[in-house]
């Protein structure tokens, strides 16, 4: 799938993610990898001002997600069934950037770890690792 | 801290976890212990209807931050340094549940575990391990 | 499978967890778990007395993947694909109980935690918890 | 610590990795890096002539210890307190890489990845995080 395919996939498939305004896109697809961006809002925000660790579950997971359909093609039933989380420094309010890269991609199971960082500072504030299991095809 | 402590705590510091309408809530306070119980919204809901995963990051976070709060008083700059989650069967769209139970409350380190069920339902729909960095007093 | 046929299953598999002598023991099967045991010996030690992580690895390996084939008969080649140490506090020089719980059964994923104890202490000295992929049968 | 120092200090306070002979040396250190090589023998295998999870577990661990002690100074009491694994491909008899790299250094805590490689061969064998209490000084 191209990106422009899975752009539409993931709206079509998951509105919700883009409930109250549009925050994640899609900003790159390649071999084994993907980048996506997570713009913040209020709604995104923890006391001190730091984003919260449920928004970047989300930009984690639609990261491997999306490196994962580039491959295997739009199979909405891959299922999320591990995700592990290291938070390494609070995120301040910018944008965020998870890059993706795909470690496996068997035919039963994908892993993959994702690098969040502030847009434009150095240093890893998040990083995850996922497990899909991929339906028989 | 007792559990009408807690709420107010929780209430006081993280009001944000109330927008839209209140659906968490501290059930039960024991010694290592704590359960939240969480009712879902249409916000939480993921395609085929079913809880989504940072709702059950957010309701494991809270249980484990309540619990470990209890035992060391108000401070509400411990922070959660890892959580890893196994997502073991959909959660319908129910009522969830969170059981926490601390393993170690040290001096510097709380890790903890969370299972959570559909209420009413036997068989845990995920299960969560989390990591806290607790200040200095 | 019996705890007699797993014992008989597991010697015969894996016969190099043997070797220097035999230190591990398939205590007892139950529903959904396991209890299995290590006497330690001087190759299991760590500077300052306390015993190895790979060594706390085995054992929580072995009592997770003895609960899973008690379930599903001696499938050799049920293959681990995760596994998440949280270690506690240092295990003295004692015999150590892993205590398994399997979460999860399913047709391709089986999920557990064991909780590891030192023999007549209370106090979980390692939290693990595993998922191991189930080949079709 | 340069590479000279910390195999100096990694031969001196863990003599027992060395038991049964020399199997894991450190090859190079850099700024938040460090690479550990592996070489197995029949003590490491596991039936089907793969390289066991805990000889891994050692892999890891070690090249993590490496990398944090050369920018902290010979802390011996630095504490592994969490590791997970995810186990990618059966790891054939070679020799093994395990390539560090650290994503935070803080003054408590220390967080770092390991990719496994076997020898002269594409593809992670095994991916690990790793996290280490850092004593204070």
């Amino acid at each position: 799938m191209t990106r422009e395919d899975l752009i539409a996939f993931l709206d079509r498939e998951f509105p919700q993610i883009h409930e109250g305004g549009q925050t994640y896109f899609l900003e790159e697809i390649g071999p084994l990898s993907a980048r996506m961006r997570m713009e913040y809002r209020d709604r995104h925000l923890r006391p001190g001002g730091t984003i919260s660790g449920p928004s970047m579950m989300t930009l984690a997971d639609l990261a491997l997600y999306a490196a994962i359909l580039a491959h295997i093609g739009p199979v909405a039933l891959a299922v999320t069934t591990n995700l592990s989380f290291n938070f390494l420094r609070k995120p301040e309010p910018r944008a965020l950037i998870g890059e993706c890269r795909l470690l496996k991609l068997g035919k039963r199971l994908a892993v993959g770890e994702v690098s969040i960082f502030s847009e434009g500072r150095a240093g890893v504030v998040c990083h995850a690792t996922g497990t899909y299991s991929i339906p028989e095809r």
